[in-house]
């Protein structure tokens, strides 16, 4: 029999996926996780784009030469990349794997087919699908953002519907209603996922069978 | 397109079913759940013993005659029952659909093998597994209830190994170190199992047909 009371504490932590259509509050729902000082690491991205006035790297991004980050991507050392406007962008399997070994959970806000890459190479993840309060919602966010010409909004809405026709390959569905209660949501997605039972199934079977 | 913000809500409430070995702490987590004074209904069982002073009917549990109660059975209105001390205890399967179909959440706390009753005749429940802190914590408790002969320790411990053997068909665990903290995770399971995605998939579904 054991003294020890931590023997039923889980050493994994768990790799939460943020996404959602664009223009659905991603990047304002991460910020606002952010000050409630949950136990949650951000995933750092690499990316090839010169860092900015006040960027660190390893804190706002890994930045990389190009040469660096197609090697990466040769070597599988990448859960996804995409390229915009010239530059690599991508999440390194390596940041994520070291914090999950290291019993933390990690978070990844991303849009919706990055995620789907993510979930290839790591399946184990847990894939929470931000959405609209209701698609009036959202096509006021999408207005108000950039150009507001008749067709491209409605092709924006378009593509939102399509992003949100993805939800299936996801786990969980938040409502980004109010920010705060998002963020809670999400916060109580993190606590369930810890109790899941295959988690500690082998290690207190091995328990048991060790004391009777 | 809709103007209705309650679009993405979802109706159906979850059934929990909490359960864990003998000794575990259950009823006090769920005394202390009452506390919360959660978004919960709990579920009322039926019986056959006589009402006890101050207990009253359709609060404290359903009474019935035995013959009523045998009717239950035959018709498939309970989710599981027992016979304890020549009285039948059970759980009436109409408390929890109404409830669950008014959109609330019930919870029910049971020994393990009712749960798997339950489990059977209502897959689609969350069933959470609350374990002791330690099997020395779970000894201690055994040890300051009832007679304290060696035997009838051991024979309890061994009751409840095959009892914890049986979180297989378990979807949680939930490990009662500290109430308020257990308490704290059952609540995040019911928040996030209302967020599965596959309890709004066909809505939203529909919606963005709709509306695109």
């Amino acid at each position: 029999m054991t003294n020890n009371t931590n023997t039923m504490e889980r050493e994994q932590g768990v790799l939460i996926v943020l996404s959602g259509p664009s223009g659905v509050g991603k990047g304002t729902v991460c910020a606002a996780l952010r000050k409630m000082n949950l136990d949650l690491v951000y995933s750092v991205s690499a990316t090839t784009r010169a860092p900015r006035e006040g960027e660190v790297d390893g804190i706002n991004y890994f930045f990389k030469k190009r040469e660096q980050f197609e090697h990466m991507i040769a070597n599988d050392e990448l859960l996804e990349y995409a390229e915009y406007d010239g530059n690599y962008y991508g999440t390194p399997r390596r940041f994520v794997e070291d914090t999950l070994k290291d019993g933390k959970n990690i978070i990844l806000e991303i849009e919706v087919q990055g995620a789907l890459k993510v979930k290839q190479k790591f399946p184990e993840g847990v894939f929470i699908f931000l959405l609209p309060p209701s698609l009036d919602e959202l096509h006021n966010r999408i207005t108000t953002r950039g150009t507001n010409s008749v067709e491209s909004i409605r092709n924006r809405m378009s593509v939102a519907a399509d992003e949100i026709r993805l939800i299936e390959h996801y786990d969980y569905a938040v409502v980004n209603d109010e920010v705060e209660k998002a963020c809670d949501k999400i916060k109580s997605i993190v606590v369930a996922e810890r109790c899941k039972q295959e988690r500690i199934y082998t290690k207190l079977m091995q328990w048991i069978g060790e004391v009777t």
